[in-house]
């Protein structure tokens, strides 16, 4: 028997497979409601990752991978590896920043390519689309034990975005650190940037906090540098979309703005990501393709209303152009050190190699 | 007869005097719709003030200008100094963080007690508030003069919160060598930032700039660190509520965290205001009161629906803790220069002490 959507969410199961279907939690609807998608077809599953339904690197990871599944269960014997190389090729470009996309896809296709009978690479399709997930888990469990002892007494935690385990399954990766220390008894105070224009800082990093008891406070996206200045941030940790070779990271758009706040104010910045975050074939920043939103997303925020309704209301002046980059990079001078499931590591590219080898 | 309300808006007047009536728009509205609110007491006029139905520090000034001219209308004879001193010591507590707002409401007062009859002191504060309006007209064309040569042809200027005609009269301030650059004909781009919690720049500075055919785009708070790093910005340009003998400065949350990256890259930071936002009782930034906001201006986001309704929308988990200063201090050795009604002004103790002895 399948366990219920409740024990998902307190299994803390941002996207998992029933038979040939999909599941994801519409982190859209978060925090107004938890609203269960149920997918029939991977083209549907693209489109939940194009439309954002679900986000952070990690779990479009291993959607990434169900979706691979999902075709490999729909596929017709008679032109079956045809159509599944189309469907990896259309998975793998759904969102072009995050590395962890194109890493499961290339992962679960490359293990299908390895069985010679159609029915055996469709069951392979489903264990190694499931065993990538449950590895995302453990690693994440791993980035939590590598990061807690730099959670700070006495100063708070900052954190951008949203890296908790509606990002990356399991603990998260930014967030898997603080729950560890939260879990262990540690004090731990996380102060949540807003995270404009999407607001997964406001939306879905309290959200967990709350939900895991863990104390925080929002701010408004513009307050981080006089939070600073105060004295009041010890460490600041934010996940990642993809580290180029040489360290430099992509992440949500205002990661580099905090990691420059952060070296001005003499304040640790931590990058939380596991190995297939990483794109060695990308030298550096440079080369990392960032992606470009809609406008409506800087134009329009997207609440509730009193009586529960989510809508999407114009806070900007109409017709304005907008300019929406969705990430930037961070280059890795500006960064203390990555936090992976192998444990610190440094932010030069023979550490990075060494790194990705040893995994 | 009295200009129409469209008049007062094409002559950039955000707020004026009807006999003993207050007048403002109330840029709660914009860019929904322009709306004017007739305020027929001075405590009316204080809660405007409060609840921002308009804001920026010469334009709450010149509106505590008005209050304490409208109190003096309305007080009665046989107790009027007595009600005048409690009506300037309300007025001049509505904000705390502008200086213009106790520097306008003392340069009326003092000007009424020069006066022995109270017929003639109520004139007098009539004619002061009305003349303190028309030299924060006047400065701000100056303001204007003396800094279009810093607009850098080839790449944007980038402006925080509003700091145009809505504001602070006239031209604004750190708007004014914007709209003169325009006006002569120069080659301006202005990248405007979102200004969250309150959505000045998406709200206010696109519209005003939208209005004066100014080209610009919108960005949120988190792109500027990377618009920065791209090139593209040639000069900041912000305004201020109070500026310390010093020369540190409070101005809108964000504009420490854009100091701070226009260091880092080496863009010119400039401080655009006149001789009444400076405080030379202040000597420095930690002295200068910080007002902070209710938590929701941050929890949740006003726009408007589709049909125009206004509305606020919530865009934060429920029931999350908050924190909302509204300002921040940027520290003078940030400050490339202050641009000021009687020129660029260097961000020292002794120059800003000469200036202020020269007006």
């Amino acid at each position: 028997m399948n366990p219920s959507s409740e024990e998902r969410l307190k299994d803390r199961q941002p996207v998992w497979m029933e038979g040939s279907w999909v599941c994801m939690i519409d982190q859209r609807e978060l925090p107004h409601q938890v609203k269960i998608l149920r997918l029939d077809s991977y083209p549907k599953t693209i489109q939940a990752i194009r439309e954002m339904a679900l986000r952070g690197a990690g779990t479009i990871g291993v959607t990434g991978g169900f979706a691979v599944a999902q075709a490999a269960l729909a596929a017709p014997d008679s032109r079956f590896w045809q159509e599944m190389e189309r469907a990896a090729q259309e998975i793998s470009a759904a969102r072009p920043t995050a590395k962890n996309l194109s890493h499961a896809v290339g992962k679960v296709f490359s293990s299908m390519r390895r069985e010679k009978e159609i029915a055996a690479a469709r069951h392979r399709a489903v264990s190694e689309a499931q065993a990538f997930y449950d590895e995302n888990v453990s690693m994440s469990e791993r980035i939590g034990r590598a990061g807690v002892s730099l959670i700070p007494q006495g100063k708070a935690v900052l954190t951008h975005c949203n890296a908790g385990w509606l990002a990356c399954t399991g603990l998260g990766t930014a967030l898997a650190p603080i729950f560890m220390a939260h879990e262990q008894g540690k004090t731990v105070f996380v102060i949540a940037t807003e995270t404009r224009p999407r607001g997964q800082g406001a939306k879905l990093t309290t959200w967990e906090l709350g939900q895991a008891g863990v104390p925080h406070a929002l701010i408004a996206d513009t307050a981080v540098g006089s939070t600073m200045l105060k004295g009041e941030i010890g460490l600041v940790i934010v996940g990642a979309d993809r580290i180029a070779a040489n360290g430099d990271t992509a992440n949500k758009i205002g990661t580099y703005t905090l990691a420059v706040l952060a070296r001005a104010h003499k304040i640790p910045f931590y990058v939380a990501a596991p190995s297939p975050t990483f794109d060695a074939d990308c030298p550096s920043g440079d080369r990392i393709p960032i992606e470009e939103r809609d406008e409506t997303e800087v134009s329009h925020a997207e609440g509730s209303l009193h009586n529960g309704e989510k809508v999407s209301v114009r806070v900007a002046t109409p017709g304005v152009k907008v300019r929406n980059p969705a990430f930037d990079v961070t280059p890795s001078d500006l960064i203390t050190g990555f936090i992976t499931e192998a444990g610190i590591i440094a932010p030069n590219p023979a550490a990075i190699a060494r790194f990705l080898s040893s995994v």
